[in-house]
């Protein structure tokens, strides 16, 4: 165990102690090492110890109790994402954009949000289902709860999808979830202890940082460029690390639009099977590509590989239904997990999301959903280089642009400002385990289309340049 | 820490280290108790500790670092329900009931379950809402995520019914989810720490021993009787195990049909404020009741008690949705989960949900459902003791009741041979965390009509009686 930087070796081990009941590796009521333990490990004095925790029983942080040692004291304090990561900054919060964006009024406008216009979603189609459900569907659609698995015919669906993407597999291998994010849930629950390391593409989907905050994983961020992650840099941190999983995922990566090459998808499972790391593929985007990208699933069979994937971008975000995808003997376990934590997915939108699948006009919505898209990223890539950004690439599918501000300008202090103004901007940290894209902002293409966005843009940039 | 009785002080020790590793005290590459540390707690020798764990290098249970210590052996076994109660008979496996009765074809009898029949819920309102959500529904509603708390209209709806049953909170205080049991699970990530210890109700509604399971927590059973919890009992727990949590239910109790009194809820709440444990009040079954109870949470104003509730006993169970009231600082933190573990609850099912509870009808079905349930009791009741069951008690609301079996027989028995008639019955101890009402069995009043259950009741206790 490293110490810390400090003024003396008491402070040191204070320090040490402090990190410890912040980040709940101690929790409230928990013992703290013996002080013969923590001085061999940190390698000082046995009284540096004692002198160190009673300092801290002073502050009131710890108590002791005669003949059984000293224990962090405060029994109820619950524990908050704040308390977690105390020196959060809330601008670069994973969870910023997120509350900003469902809490934020009708006049705000936010091309740094993750979900498409209205007008992008196939409503007639869900409009269709509402009503098919309300007249035909049988009662139990309407009343009752899910099969264990989740509804048979829409597992069935997706292992046939997922096959044309590459991944073969059993509908027994489909769990179906609430969300993609609860099936993200649910893996890491199954998977990971309290502090057990986790790799995550840097940038990547800000949520997945927020979640893996609320497991007390210890991140690891591997830098992610426009062929997809860094192999070289994924080996030194597996190799360094003793990660349990690297979390990434398929198709255009949220934020940067990259996808992973077939090179790079062979090196990574290859390191993976060296190092005994478990991967989790989200495939969120999926039907966004016209022509699949490797899917880490497909090439490894869901022996190390785990999934999730949702239609929450191309059909509804108010039907909540994702699955996760994996071995049969921890599908089975998940299902344990998915029915104690919430009693199951829900019936009602597994049965409304695949009416809409296989009510024949998807295939043509997705088709010109891409359209769309194309030509918005075009539009938005010229106009964020007329503004003086530069994309890191410009990506060939999905619904987001990747871009850096000029001249190192910071782009949490442009959201702040921006948010001000009633434009909502993700900055780039948020999306980054190593806080080391604070140039970049994400854009949703769809989104970005109101000339006052970088009317607002542009005068938030003079003013940061300014440091007014 | 008390060794398990062992042929010697070895296995004594190897006893207890393979006991805290099932069940996840020790979790894979955790390291173990160093010798002196255990030697001393356990009140053995240093050599006897470095035996047993040498034995269990030798086992593969253990590996041993040079200079470092002895860590537990495995990095990427998945934690499950079984490995977590490794002990557990499939039988009364808190999940049986629920993998069963969501699994079993549509010739099975399920007088155990916990549903009601399709023509006990409120299909026509549900249709209603469905149309009106495709016809008239603003887009958002079928196409967005929710707010962060969810929901305002349903939010104010809930605060209203909250205050008739003298809970009074601001719609600030309510945050919905998809569940009760999610809103539960939420709760439990916020407040406990894996083997903190938290009283349950003996009996209680078997799903919450299965999640507290999965939250690792050190559940301990307070007998629960015909005016609510034991105090008496209730006070020693909380003297002795240093709990964290008291998980109880308001209204009709699942699943003895038992009502908490006013003495016993004031109880309760002095109790908990001496011991300063916090109380999670779950009041799914809230509508069936013609007279309120107590509520914890109403007495106590939400200070150390926080609440889940549901509409899914009384409106759809396909419609998920549920909430969480706590004191204002805990809801944001719970937000903060809610949102990075599942990205917020869903908005489609609580449009929903306020549609038919706003539709005018609601009062009306709840007071037919009552009247139906009472005659189901007094039938079912009727039955119970012309095959020589005797009820807990008579209900005077709800949808269960507790009966025990005549002549000691025991309830798994005859519920494993009953399923292979097709009759789904919940035998007692899935509902007990310390296993001692092994007699016992609940009945779904509404789901107990068919005299082919008794037939088969009849016929499963002659044959264990004759021990066949």
């Amino acid at each position: 165990m490293p110490l810390r930087a400090a003024a003396t070796r008491v402070d040191a081990v204070m320090g040490e102690i402090r990190a410890r009941i912040a980040s709940r590796r101690l929790a409230p009521g928990a013992r703290l090492p013996s002080v013969r333990d923590f001085a061999e490990s940190a390698g000082v004095s046995k009284s540096t110890v004692v002198d160190a925790y009673e300092r801290l029983v002073a502050e009131g942080a710890v108590t002791s109790r005669r003949g059984s040692g000293f224990f962090v004291a405060g029994a109820t304090r619950p524990l908050s994402l704040q308390s977690l990561h105390p020196d959060l900054d809330r601008a670069i919060d994973p969870l910023w954009v997120t509350r900003q964006s469902l809490s934020c009024g009708p006049q705000v406008l936010k091309p740094g949000w993750g979900i498409l216009p209205e007008s992008y979603s196939p409503d007639v189609s869900v409009q269709r289902a509402l009503r098919s459900l309300a007249r035909e569907g049988a009662a139990g659609d309407r009343l009752s709860y899910a099969s264990p698995l989740g509804h048979p015919p829409l597992r069935a669906l997706i292992a046939l999808r997922l096959g044309e993407r590459g991944v073969a597999l059993d509908p027994g291998q489909i769990m179906l979830t609430d969300s993609a994010t609860q099936g993200l849930d649910l893996l890491l629950r199954l998977l990971i202890e309290p502090g057990d390391t986790v790799l995550v593409d840097d940038p990547c989907y800000f949520n997945f940082l927020a979640m893996l905050l609320s497991h007390r994983a210890t991140v690891v961020g591997v830098p992610f460029g426009p062929a997809g992650v860094d192999v070289d840099a994924l080996e030194r941190a597996m190799a360094a690390g003793r990660p349990r999983i690297y979390l990434t995922t398929a198709g255009p990566q949220n934020p940067t639009g990259a996808v992973t090459s077939a090179a790079t998808a062979h090196r990574v499972l290859t390191l993976a099977e060296r190092h005994d790391v478990i991967v989790i593929e989200d495939d969120t985007f999926a039907d966004f590509e016209t022509e699949p990208s490797p899917r880490l699933a497909g090439l490894d069979g869901l022996a190390r590989v785990v999934g999730t994937g949702c239609y929450s971008k191309t059909v509804s975000a108010a039907i909540r239904c994702g699955y996760v995808i994996a071995r049969p003997d921890w599908i089975e376990a998940l299902v344990d997990l998915k029915l104690s934590t919430s009693h199951g997915n829900g019936h009602m939108a597994s049965v409304l999301l695949h009416t809409v699948l296989t009510g024949g006009t998807y295939k043509r919505h997705v088709e010109a959903l891409r359209t769309k898209l194309a030509r918005d990223r075009g539009e938005t890539l010229g106009r964020l280089r007329a503004f003086g950004l530069t994309p890191l690439i410009e990506p060939r599918a999905g619904m987001f642009v990747w871009a850096e501000l000029p001249d190192g300008l910071d782009a949490a202090a442009v959201a702040r400002r921006a948010l001000a103004e009633d434009v909502l901007f993700a900055p780039g940290n948020v999306f980054s385990a190593s806080h080391r894209v604070a140039g970049f902002l994400r854009f949703n293409v769809a989104g970005s289309a109101d000339p006052r966005i970088f009317d607002v843009l542009d005068r938030t940039m003079r003013a940061c340049r300014a440091g007014k």
